[in-house]
């Protein structure tokens, strides 16, 4: 049993050769999977790290009206889109537009990103070197449709050349998008790569992944049901790898927002398999979901409290013990440590607001 | 987003490595996954491949009986059973009658198939020397218990061998059965393989696979339930694989033929999770299975309505838009084009019949 | 169809290679998956090999209490545990306990395991050098949270270290849980290599794998729910490895022990995704458990009769059949026969009581 192994830990790819998570310095130290022989500063990487992204909220780069609007709203994490909430003639005027509002608006948000079109659609590069004239550098990068290991190279190239003559103070954030079959099939080998080359690159570090159902769905020609059966591979398959490489994992959108009772069933049942937050089109399916993917009351407290009993027995030495009338054991407690983690994270955006 | 990959598309392999999907040059499209630099050639070679299989009946190959009356059915895809349906002791006998069927009956009817041994059985090459002496080559061919790449070679192998002495008009249509764990698990490998044969080869195209569900519990060791969750995995995960490489998905048979409601049922479901097409073991199935498997006159309304709305929209440069209370997006498109596309090639067989 | 393909034989590895499933041969055999060229010894094999595990009982290792009373016990498989249900501090003393437990009470026991602790605790080498120090060795060793196929060769050096001193009379069969993304995602190359190593090694033999549920749901930050989705995937894609190499596939725990009656329905249910079997945290447990593992009287009837009709006719040569009013095919002859090869099998066992 490892307890440094929380899904916030640094990388996974560097488990899955059992280096040191934090000086990847192969055979120094004893314990094999995932923990570092060098703790304190493992520990700060960590922290720094952890970005909330309960909810991601889409507003058309088109549209200045909506995008003034996310001044006022308490979203983690807010996205000008240039793709698919753009007409493909109106997609060169709207990023300038989305340059100016990068400086005006979007900064002083506490996490904006920027959805730019996918590799495959021959926009993404222009896309890059307009957005990068802003002032100020968006805090995330979403990149849709990744199907193939070999985009990541496109990605890099891109960024590269978009960013060549400013200096990157702050890593930017990659939040890569499963959207088809093929990019699902390939998904682990993308992980793999991606965290590798996050590792080596000065300006990027992929930092989660989305789930786009619709497109998915429209690739598998499959039709969504009420209940989602049709999806519940392709959604747990993806949180099982995004899980492997501790990268965050979003599920996908409920596009009817004026339906705000299955948007609740749907994001309790989402948290509930290990996402960490949901696509939304709409300012009113924020709380909604933040809701949802924080950690209850007492489920904090039920954290709080086990943590307390597993070190008073340690230290008694009795063995396996209850805990509200539950047999504890090292699983219950990594789950109580994780709930603890998200509340402080949560709890640190909003004291910064 | 890129229109062009829809589950037509003739090659998923391509995809992977980023070539133009009809005249393979790595390097020539800007656009790297699936699209074509070849846009006219490719949109023929789709158009011509594609042949429905919503339902697919077999019919033991040692019942002439049985085999006279599929001239009066109206069934996508007739398949001549060499394997199950006939007894060991039998089968040198029946490939006889199959071959002389070949010639009076089957050739006439538009898509017809033969079920041969699998390879690990050692009778499919015979299998297929005996079938090849018909005067008329069988369009598909459906293998069996198909469980590793490597059974690939003894397939191109035996074709090869079979078909020495003939010229092949039309590529060969090959059908591959997934039926045990380990063909499940290697299913990725063998369509990749298989997709990168067919590509090298003039005999043989692989064209659609079927999950064989009773060999596959028996496989594994469950036991089939009413609502079939036991299957669920596997049924989502070759849906997935089959519709990367964009081969057809053919599903389980309902093997209770008197029971037409769960067989209705089941149809819709599957068709709803990205199912191509049924297996089916009475002719009683057919028309229940091939309704579930086409697109109703309401959804294909919904489908060039939207097309239409969409690009007019794109004519006016209004970005994002509803459509009948839906936010519409590219993803639904692509969906609606699907429908589109597999409504005309119904349409089409209908009048040729 | 390959009849000899159940899912008792010997090595799916072989199978992967197309290999004669006894002799290893890779081109003596016409037959190329799966069956064997030495039909007479890799029945032997075959039969030798097969241990029930249908309840896997862990007793705390430091409970020398809990320890006696399973001389009374009828459990397939009790396990001294060494991992959870032992306090860190208290985990070198109760190693010795257990030496002494195996020479007095565990050896005379039909099946018996120690779960060791993990690799990545750095704990295994000491376990296991203190376990060996028993006269009698154990039959079974369990090994938790195995995440990689790097952790394999530990584990074999440790096994090798500790047993350098000692002759093997029988092979120790190592069962491997799965309890994290990692694990899961790793599972198929794990299974590979472990049967590969397993074939070149003197003294262990991989056997069967464990599904830890709860390590596992805190790993993806999953809640369980009382119907289990969020589990679907990670539990059906398990059995489906586990099977394709043809190991024991065990289920996770039920740990609410008083509730016997969702045991019953995770139970049955379990058996019928094709689990083989599950682990229980109290005897009182164990007779439910193992029942729900056990074929019926009436499906060991149905599957003896089936055989016999099959054998009928394949001799008259009439083809299909009907038996109780469904379609016979191989599959459902698969199945039988693998009904009734369980059934013997813990028929033997409990004459042996």
């Amino acid at each position: 049993m490892n307890i440094a192994r929380t899904f916030l830990t640094f990388s996974a790819r560097r488990v899955l050769q059992s280096k040191c998570a934090t000086c990847l310095a192969v055979q120094k130290c004893q314990v094999s999977t995932g923990s570092s022989c060098c703790q304190n500063d493992a520990k700060k990487l960590k922290i720094k790290r952890f970005t909330p992204r309960r909810a991601v909220l889409y507003i058309p780069g088109s549209d200045e009206r909506k995008l003034q609007k996310i001044q006022i709203l308490d979203v983690d994490c807010a996205v000008m889109d240039c793709e698919d909430g753009v007409a493909a003639n109106r997609k060169v005027r709207d990023k300038h537009t989305i340059t100016k509002q990068m400086d005006t608006i979007f900064f002083p948000y506490r996490v904006c990103g920027v959805r730019v079109n996918a590799v495959s659609s021959g926009l993404m590069e222009e896309d890059l070197r307009v957005i990068f004239q802003a002032q100020h550098l968006p805090q995330t990068i979403m990149v849709p449709k990744v199907n193939s290991v070999q985009e990541l190279a496109s990605i890099t190239n891109n960024l590269q050349n978009a960013l060549k003559d400013r200096t990157v103070q702050h890593k930017i954030s990659l939040v890569l998008f499963v959207e088809s079959a093929l990019g699902l099939i390939n998904l682990r080998d993308i992980c793999e790569r991606g965290v590798e080359l996050s590792l080596r690159s000065n300006i990027y570090n992929v930092d989660g992944l989305v789930f786009g159902s619709d497109d998915f769905c429209a690739d598998i020609g499959a039709k969504r049901s009420a209940e989602g059966s049709e999806l519940l591979y392709a959604r747990q398959k993806f949180v099982t790898i995004a899980k492997a490489f501790r990268l965050q994992a979003i599920d996908m959108v409920h596009i009817d927002y004026k339906d705000q009772v299955t948007l609740k069933e749907q994001s309790i049942k989402s948290a509930g398999m290990g996402f960490t937050g949901k696509q939304v089109i709409h300012p009113s399916q924020v709380p909604i979901v933040q809701e949802a993917f924080s950690p209850s009351e007492e489920h904090i407290d039920w954290a709080k409290g086990l943590i307390k009993a597993f070190e008073d027995h340690q230290t008694s030495g009795t063995g396996a013990f209850t805990y509200r009338g539950h047999m504890i054991d090292m699983p219950l407690l990594l789950q109580a440590k994780n709930v603890v983690q998200l509340a402080e994270a949560i709890h640190a955006v909003r004291r910064s607001l």
